[in-house]
Order: structure tokens, then sequence, then C-alpha cells
């Protein structure tokens, strides 16, 4: 089994909570546990505390699904020809039939994910519904129901090293991005522009860089002072807003690469820069480094946090760093835990994977902000896919 | 009211199902009723049977909202700072004093949308959960809580004019992609590459078009007879492989423009096409051009489907035809009604929008389908951005 740590961890979870199967439907979790990054709501993954895994799928997909999935058991129905059955009354046999043979007593389920993953095709997202658990009592009368988000997300803190390895392919793809955004910053071009070039190249670099099939980007760039001085908004727009002399671009991306996530920021300056621009920019950086070198088993959360809060606040821009240091990321763009904040009670654990984004946002120069994504290790913290931190 | 058509409609839908009071928080439902098109799972909108609707959403995007919200009452929170209350904490409270002078008896919610449209930052999706119930049922205790899920679907299948304006626009719009990818088409291309350019067309030209704020694209672009030939599969995915003189590519677009769908499909030949390329072409546009004819109120859906079959199946290739007809979009890139196929009991009305795309799919020179957006008026159909049928 490629990633047999996270298999057994989650056995032993599983144990804990009395719980004899998953039943997963959300990619990032069917990713979690079987290798295969569905694209569309109609794969279902069964992961049993004893036994192999069952994953049920449209037959069109089997071998998009052959490429990644572990071994385990596979069952397949007929999807999206014109008679086909739909595919809750495919499953709804299928699982059926299962469960004749099984004495499983406890079943959990997705039930309250409310932000989730795109696939790759993000036009579209599927969801924990009402109805999926409506076919899981149908399909399971005897078994317990319940909800397992908090330990699935719990179980997501720690990557295990099948995971890095994926993850750190993420972030170097992403460089492909940070690197299309340095050389494209200049004088007239507008956030859209430079949003959509970010895109582009991480696309077309990233896909096949490491044997990576499906490579998505999500760039958000800000420019100039009123638009980066807000910066730190999960809302902020790329707009049309040309890029003048001695103005900041912000660019905060979001790339997933076959369904491992990495989430980084850089800052450039479009033709001459101010002094006060420089300053800035090198007091984040040191930040940034300072709530790094803080990244080890056992720390607080709240401490890197405050590491790299103290670096800003000692300068004299405490209020403009309105912001946490970081989150958990990895199967998602965001993770619940850790969070890297002042008010955080997480603590750092060996095989945490998390952004650290200190940055200070001004109405006089702009805004600055420096992330990258960092694993907690025995030993040093690693950056993952480190890239050069400068202005221009 | 900008759209009191929709308002008056929902209104009287709500009358026949006794509903006292939506509660929404999908951002293609908020969008539906107040105008606003939400970026992430912080604002909820109220739509009661009577009197104003009222808006809760963040402080900080209170400017975003107000540039295309309609009259309403609008209500705020703290959201994002380190100090800031948790979203449940702040809305409970916010819709716990509504509560108190409301006297409503039955509340609608989103119990059970299984895909959900994404917002233009479309890495993390907003989706109905389990906690989102629990929240309604704290701060309502009174209140009778029901799903209203296919109530909004079959609402949102009639399109008023504010809505076909705003989804005529974004059919424009996806022109930009559709010229990004005619233009693209050359022999040594990949399809990673295609879609791209396709995407960073859409998105720069796109912005701004028609006042448009917030543009993006997600293109599918299989090349060769190999990958063409699965081209009706949702799961299809760019890769790449290079085009060879005499394929064909195929580009599968999805474009929103301030929650506005649009869904275009369009084929092209890299270097000299075949005889027998140019005649499956033909019979695509011709099949297509067949249903449109039929799109007129009071026809049935499985009618529509026939006349695009038909063509295709007296030419011989019915059995390389396996997907439905269309189906209908607006608020989303595919919504469930109507669906022209063989076994769909809908019947077609005024204001409806429906994709129509017949294709044929040959294991010998690749697959081929046409596709744009298509609406039903009282007179002529009206396909929305319409752009040449050309293969070169």
């Amino acid at each position: 089994m490629a990633n047999s740590d996270r298999i057994e961890r989650m056995r032993r979870t599983m144990e804990n909570n009395s719980l004899d199967v998953l039943v997963l439907r959300l990619p990032e979790n069917v990713l979690l546990l079987s290798g295969y990054w569905p694209m569309i709501a109609a794969s279902v993954l069964l992961f049993p505390a004893e036994g192999p895994s069952i994953c049920i799928t449209p037959e069109c997909y089997k071998s998009e699904m052959e490429s990644s999935i572990w071994e385990m058991d596979i069952i397949t129905y007929s999807l999206g020809t014109c008679d086909a059955d739909s595919p809750t009354a495919s499953l709804l046999k299928i699982l059926g039939d299962i469960e004749k043979t099984k004495r499983w007593g406890k079943l959990g389920y997705e039930d309250d994910f409310d932000t989730v993953a795109s696939s790759w095709n993000s036009a579209e997202s599927i969801v924990p519904t009402a109805s999926a658990l409506s076919l899981l009592r149908a399909a399971f009368p005897a078994c317990e129901i319940v909800g397992v988000t908090d330990m699935l997300l719990r179980e997501r803190r720690i990557k295990t090293p099948y995971e890095v390895d994926r993850l750190r392919r993420t972030s170097e793809i992403s460089c492909f991005g940070l690197k299309a955004f340095q050389d494209a910053v200049a004088v007239g071009m507008t956030g859209v522009e430079l949003a959509a070039e970010v895109e582009r190249a991480t696309m077309i670099h990233g896909t096949g860089y490491g044997k990576a099939v499906r490579v998505r980007a999500y760039a958000q760039v800000t420019v100039g002072t009123e638009e980066t001085s807000l910066g730190y908004r999960p809302n902020v727009i790329s707009t049309t807003r040309k890029l003048r002399d001695g103005e900041v671009a912000l660019l905060e991306l979001g790339v997933v690469a076959d369904g491992y996530w990495a989430d980084r920021t850089r800052v450039s300056i479009a033709g001459t820069p101010q002094d006060e621009q420089l300053k800035i920019f090198e007091i984040v950086c040191r930040a940034q480094e300072a709530a790094i070198a803080q990244l080890r088993p056992g720390v607080s959360a709240a401490d890197v946090d405050k590491a790299a809060r103290s670096v800003i606040s000692d300068a004299g821009y405490g209020f403009n760093f309105p912001h946490v240091t970081g989150h958990g990321l990895g199967f998602g763009y965001h993770e619940s835990s850790p969070i890297l904040g002042p008010h955080s009670t997480d603590r750092m654990e060996e095989g945490m994977l998390t952004s650290v984004e200190p940055g200070i946002y001004l109405s006089t120069v702009g805004g600055f902000r420096m992330e990258d994504d960092v694993l907690v290790t025995a030993e040093a913290p690693e950056v993952l896919g480190s890239y050069k931190k400068v202005l221009q």
C-alpha cells in the first residue's frame, strides 16, 4: 500500500471511535483514503475498519481511476448515457448488496463540511447533502450513522510522507505562477491580466511536472495602494485597474495538483520602489522568517503567531497586521487546523503543514504579504517549493 | 426594484407553499433574490413573503455588496480580524434579534443542493451543511423549517428579462474564449495550452465587458481522435498530448460573469481536415439547427431532443450520439431542468434557457459537438452570444 501510514492511522482512529466503516463522497476525502481524486459526484469510497476498501465508480471513469487508486475492490455502474439508471438508484442497489455481506454496526459519513475543495473542473463542486444521508439510511438500515467531519479534519492535520511528496510537488508547481507574476509585473498591467497570466503559466508548466495530471491555479491580484491595502480580505477581486510607477502588486495564489494544494503570496513593485516600500517588505520577510524558525513539534501555534507579530509590532506596524499568521492546508486550500493566531489553542506536531503569511497593509504605500507553506518536521522546518523573495 | 418579475413570482410561489421566509446562503440563490453574488460563506439573505428583504453580511464586504444589491435592509458584522466573533456566533445573535420582531411560522432553507455553482474564487465552494440547519433551529425555535431545494430549482427554470440581459452578456463574453480557441488551434498545440489560452482570453477581455466585474472561464480541451471520441464525458481532462495534422480539438467551455453562466462548445481542425470530418461537422450543425427550430413554448423537451437525434440517426450515426441534446443553465453551469433528452417529461416554456449540444463521437475521425445556449421566447428562439460555426 502506497500510503500505509495513512491507512493504519485512520484505522486506529476508527477503532477509538468504534466506527466500522466510513462512506465517503467528497473528492478531498476519497483522495485521502484511496489515492483517487474524483471529478464528479458519482464515486463513493467505503473504507472499513477491517478488510479491503471498496470504490464504487461509473464505468466510464474506471481507467482514470485505475491510474491512481491504491489496491482495493472496484465496483462500476453505468452513468451518463441516455438509458442509464440514476446514480442514486445504481448506488442504492450496489450499497444494499454490500450491506448484506457485512456486519457493520456504526457508519461514518461527511455530515458537515461547509467549505469544500474544488475538483479540477472547479465550475461545479460536489457537496454533502440531505439526499446522500437518506441514501445511506436506505442502504444501511441496521447501522448507526454518525457524522465524522471533525474526525476527518483532525486526521488530515498530520501529513504522511506519501502526502508530503505530493504536496511538495504542488508547491514546486506553484513557483511557475510566482515566476510568471514577477516577470509580468510592469507599469500598465492590470490585476486581471496578471492573474490570468499566472493561472495560464501554472497550468501549462505544471501539467506534466512530476507526472501531475490535473493542475489548476486560482490567482487574486490586487494592484495599487487602495486595492492592496485591503489585500488581506478573502474576497479581493482582480480588476482592470492599471499599475502605475512605484505601485505594488499583491498576488494571492492557490494551486491544486491532483488534489493536493499550495497557498502562496508574493508582492512586486512596478517601476521604482519607494523607500518605505522596501522597508515594509523587509519587515514582512523578517516576520515570516521569525515564525518559520518557531515551527517545531511541541511549540504552541499562538507562539508561532507571536514570533511574526512581535517583529511587526516592534517595527511600529502592529495595527496594520489584522489577520492570523497562518493556517493548515493540504487536502484543501485552507484547513481548519492548525491556525497560527493569537487565540489559537493548537500545538505544532510533526507532519503538520501550515501557511506562514504575515503582512502589513498601509493606506500610504500599499499592502505587503509574504506567504509560503511550511512542513513541521522533527528537525528543521521545511519550506515546500522554496522561491525567492524579492520586490522586483 | 430591478428584477421585480423575479420577486413577485417567488412571492406567489411562497404563498402557494405557505412559506413565510426563505433563509438563503448559497451564492447562486442569494444572487437570484438580491442581485448580490457573495464570494465567501458569510452572507445570509432573508427573503420574506411580506416586507423588505434583509441581507446580513460581513462589514468588510459592504461596499462590494452595495454595488449590486437591490434595495433592502442590510445588517453587518465583524469578520476576519483576530478579535472578531465566529460567523456562527455573529449570525446567531443577528438572526435571533430579527426573530423577535417577526411572526414567521414556516421557514425555507437550502437543504439538498448536491452540486453547487462556484463563486469567482472557485478554489473553494460554499455548501449547505448540517451546522447551517442547527443555526436556523437555534435562531428560529418557533418556526417550522422546511427544505426548499426543489422549489428553488423549479423557480430558476424561467428567466426574467433582467436575468436574460445578464445571461446574454455572459454568452457574449464566452465568445472571447471561442475566438481564442479557433485562433490558437494548430499542429503542435496541446489541450492544456489551448485550455489555458481560452481561460486567459475570456478573463482578460470579459472583465469590464458590459461592466462585468468578476469573470472566469473553465475550459476542457481534448485533442486527437482518442481523446475527442470520449469527449462527451463530464470528466474529460486537458492533457499535454500535441495536436497533429488533420486532428480535431474539442472545446467544452463554462463561463461565469457576476454569477450568470454560459456553456459553449466548438470544434476545430489542426491542419487539413478529412472529408469525413467535414461531413460529420455538417451533420452536427444541422442537428443543432433542427433542435433550435423546435424551441417554442409548449413543445415537449423530448421532441426537441428527437429533432436533433433524428438528423444524426438518419445520417447513420445514431449510436454515436450517447448523451442528451441539452440541459437548463443560468444560475449554474448546469441546471436540472429542463433536460432535452429522449425520456424527459419537461415541456418548453417562455423564458427557459437551455443548452443545445448534439454530438457525434467516432473512433475513426474523432468527436464533434456544437453547443450554444438558447432562450425560449414567444417568437423565435434566441441564441445568446451567437458565434460562427466553422471547423477552422
